[in-house]
């Protein structure tokens, strides 16, 4: 039983806490048998949920915790709490005790802890935050850094590539992932310099598994065009919420016209399936789960509103990307970059 | 008549050329009586299309060209074509014979023209392209840098904030309009040094005409809750084309719901009125027009798809800065700016 895959579960995050946090679970466990969890957070709270998910019971270990890293809490207090459900969460990972955790905590805070405890993997030399992002196309598309890294150098563009890839190549089942560079323009000579020169790397490295297709612009995020679309963090960060904020705007929008009069009102009645499927679509619950992509084990983030189905989903992705070992190929793929050397020459060449 | 201002009209520019910039000048005529027109193109085409509006006829000189700037001309080779009509426009305003210039070419080669041609104002560092965007409050909220400068050091973004409140002020004829960073967190420590920096001189320069309001995320654009949006032009750019983008994707998903079945299609049909408010509200031709600021005159880009009501908007916007002087405003409150030697030793501050 022991030889099970493991997911650290932080129980304690998220705006709803345990409740959702073990419904979810739960609801994931049905698609993945062959798992089991490591719960962390207060005992007496997670028995309590655990008796609405026996399933879930039978699967789980509960190890108390005693302390809980706030919404509030700064990276460096989040770290000193080194009892908190988050922190002994990562460190089971750490240890080998699981092969992944999941937590709705403080974004800041499972950062720098993940980092600590994880370190970096060989080769790569920042993780990178990544989502999955809704497209008009046959599948979503994987966006990142999503606010990892504030400011990035063409090294850390390309590694995201290759993670970002590696990511692809499982949550969509594809060979060689088509991977694009977020631009302000699709002309060689447009954007920065670091972004230039990544730009230079990825054409060049064609041993890779990735199918690099030059630049993308924020307009066509959702067109389907890329599977994979590299950003550094701060414009990553600003794309993944400005989508954010448009959705709802369009949708509040949409809202107040069809209250706008009695023949609209009746109209949304009548049309109801089909606001139903938009709403399906756009609900970032279906898209919840957030990865560190590039550390010593794997580290999801759940979004603090997520739902039951929201949770289930981060836990879920945790699932699929332990089950295909991640790590391991990210790793390869890394080493496959040619060589350094030859990456660091190009590199060289275009700051002259 | 001399002594009314006079607007350099670029007819040349846009998918449609000449018609539909004719026929928005002479829409946006009727709501600025006292205007006159410069248009520079082909003299021929020009006249044929005047022959559909006597009143813009009435109002305009017309001076031939004999080149024009093409949408994959490189800014080098736009400036080059000096008796191009976008360079002609431009020069006219330099030559002080039109206060503004109105063009839907390319924006590179727009941008190249007219920073070479009528050069930063006193104070201004680097010009920015500002737009203005919806919002769910009571007035739009305009947002600069849209791509000007890839980069900007914290001088530039607190620039950028001084113009954009000056233009604020006479968009929705505030007295202290609301300025905010876009940041990828709200916390004072978030973000790049860079924005930290310029947020410490606004926060400390109290007697600018502006309301420092702190930093704003990118799912708060269209909230209302800002009148400016301050950024750099890579992720000003990267947001503009995410709104853009996901309102097209959330509209085109309504649309194959409302297509999916008999029982919705009959839905829109009787919410049709609402859905015409919908797409009235978000029809970029009604936010058309994105303003230079930071330049000895006033240069407005249109849209290059924009239509009649479009191009119309994009005039109005060159009219009433004209009408309200903002050139003169900006250099006013550049003087305000404390004296430049405080920001100085504030940003050495920090660098420490």
């Amino acid at each position: 039983m022991s030889s099970q895959p493991r997911i650290a579960i932080d129980a304690m995050g998220g705006d709803e806490g345990v409740r959702v946090m073990m419904a979810g679970t739960a609801l994931a466990r049905r698609r993945h048998e062959g798992l089991r969890f490591l719960l962390f957070g207060d005992q007496a709270q997670i028995k309590a949920a655990l008796d609405h998910h026996p399933n879930l019971r039978a699967a789980s270990e509960i190890i108390h915790s005693d302390s809980v890293v706030e919404s509030t809490d700064k990276p460096s207090a989040a770290l000193r709490k080194k009892t908190s459900s988050m922190n002994m969460a990562i460190a089971a990972v750490k240890a080998g005790d699981a092969r992944a955790a999941v937590s709705a905590g403080n974004t800041g805070a499972l950062m720098a802890t993940a980092k600590l405890a994880l370190r970096t993997m060989p080769g790569v030399d920042r993780p990178a935050l990544a989502a999955l992002l809704p497209t008009l196309g046959d599948n979503d598309t994987i966006m990142l850094d999503l606010g990892a890294n504030t400011e990035c150098d063409a090294r850390n563009l390309v590694q995201f590539a290759v993670m970002g890839a590696a990511y692809a190549r499982i949550a969509f089942d594809l060979d060689r992932p088509r991977v694009r560079l977020m631009n302000i323009g699709t002309e060689e000579m447009k954007g920065t310099e670091e972004i230039r020169d990544a730009a230079a790397v990825l054409r060049a490295a064609e041993s890779l598994p990735l199918s690099f297709e030059g630049f993308i612009e924020g307009n066509k995020i959702g067109s389907g065009e890329a599977d994979v679309i590299v950003c550094d963090g701060f414009s990553g960060n600003v794309a993944l919420k400005t989508a954010e904020g448009t959705a709802k705007f369009v949708t509040d929008l949409l809202r107040k016209a069809f209250t706008s009069s009695i023949r609209s009102k009746l109209g949304f009645l009548i049309s109801r399936p089909a606001m139903h499927l938009l709403r399906h679509h756009l609900d970032p619950n279906n898209h919840n789960g957030a990865v560190f992509l590039g550390l010593n084990g794997v580290v999801v983030k759940s979004h603090g509103g997520a739902n039951d189905k929201g949770v289930a989903n981060a836990v879920h992705v945790a699932a699929r990307l332990v089950e295909e070992d991640i790590t391991r190929r990210i790793a390869a793929d890394m080493a496959g970059i040619e060589n350094l050397a030859a990456v660091a020459s190009k590199l060289e060449l275009s700051a002259k």
